[in-house]
């Protein structure tokens, strides 16, 4: 096995796990049985665990990031509020395909180590912040095409709408149904997006 | 000490520790030495880490419901989209209060059991269920009165600002500031909730 596989066999693992059981409660004994690897091989690899859970985090968002940059919020030849739809229908397509489990690992990871770590809490603000700003772009396009009110403050809207979308995933969790996503959708695009 | 008034202890010392550091990550021990309460007396009252859990959260929930129903939301004095807009400044006093830690510990204990804890899903899910049906409540009062149009779903609209209300606390723990809150108030009382 390559030593990349395996760093990425770990961070796969790692990202699984603290998914359905949060970076807390997992141990890296499960990590390295999780992953298929010699117990011996995390160290190689991460100076620590809060090393590791960092990875994870970078690992998580680029893969994600550059699909949801360039072919979802990004793509110009798609008017702006259509694809902030488009951003959210994959995200809701994604959440029900894993039966509302799991959730959003950077909501997660926020909620459970805020106020635990600083070293996260920075991490996951940059993450979440550069997230936003991808909605705030989509919504001065959109402002600039008069498809929302000139007058409105696009980076309030994208912040509510951000996390509107963290607090309607977490709900999801709970009731373990989509209905917290669709009515999220329904009033975002009728009442706060609306022209 | 009483009976109950260990019993009280040990509830609040849980109910900290789960707002600082979450369920799993606190050990029975922490719990016992931080209510400074004999260790023997914890399975005096609790059957298990789980029932523990459940009674602080009702506990929780028991101090927190009749001054939310009554005083604030339940208040016919008040006009009702005034109550929720007093619920939600109460809301951010407290948590600023508290230098955007902690945040909600029904929200925290959804995030991290949802999906691990049957039992604790239910319960969440129920007491998350009745704080939106008190939304719903002022909701409909609101449309009686024309203070929100008629053709609005009110137990849409009320999930959606309850959820949209633990994102924003959500992210206030991130940022470590109320911006997210006064965004949200702000998109909430302009937007979402105007005639």
């Amino acid at each position: 096995m390559s030593e990349s596989s395996t760093r990425e066999k770990l961070l796969q693992a790692g990202k699984t796990l603290f998914l359905e059981k949060g970076y807390n409660h997992t141990g890296l004994q499960e990590i390295v049985k999780s992953a298929g690897v010699p117990k011996g091989s995390f160290y190689y690899f991460f100076a620590s665990k809060q090393d590791f859970g960092l990875a994870v985090l970078k690992y998580h968002l680029e893969i994600f990031q550059p699909f949801i940059e360039r072919q979802l919020l990004g793509d110009k030849e798609v008017a702006p509020l259509q694809r902030l739809r488009n951003f959210f229908e994959v995200g809701c397509a994604q959440l029900e395909s894993e039966q509302c489990k799991g959730g959003c690992i950077v909501g997660n990871l926020a909620q459970e180590l805020a106020d635990q770590n600083e070293t996260f809490r920075e991490h996951l603000n940059i993450a979440l912040n550069h997230w936003q700003s991808l909605f705030t772009a989509c919504l001065k396009e959109a402002q600039d095409k008069g498809d929302i009110p000139g007058n409105e403050n696009v980076e309030v809207l994208s912040q509510f709408l951000m996390n509107g979308w963290e607090g309607a995933i977490l709900r999801m969790k709970v009731t373990k149904s989509m209905e917290p996503l669709h009515n999220f959708l329904s009033v975002l695009f009728e009442k706060v997006l609306s022209s």
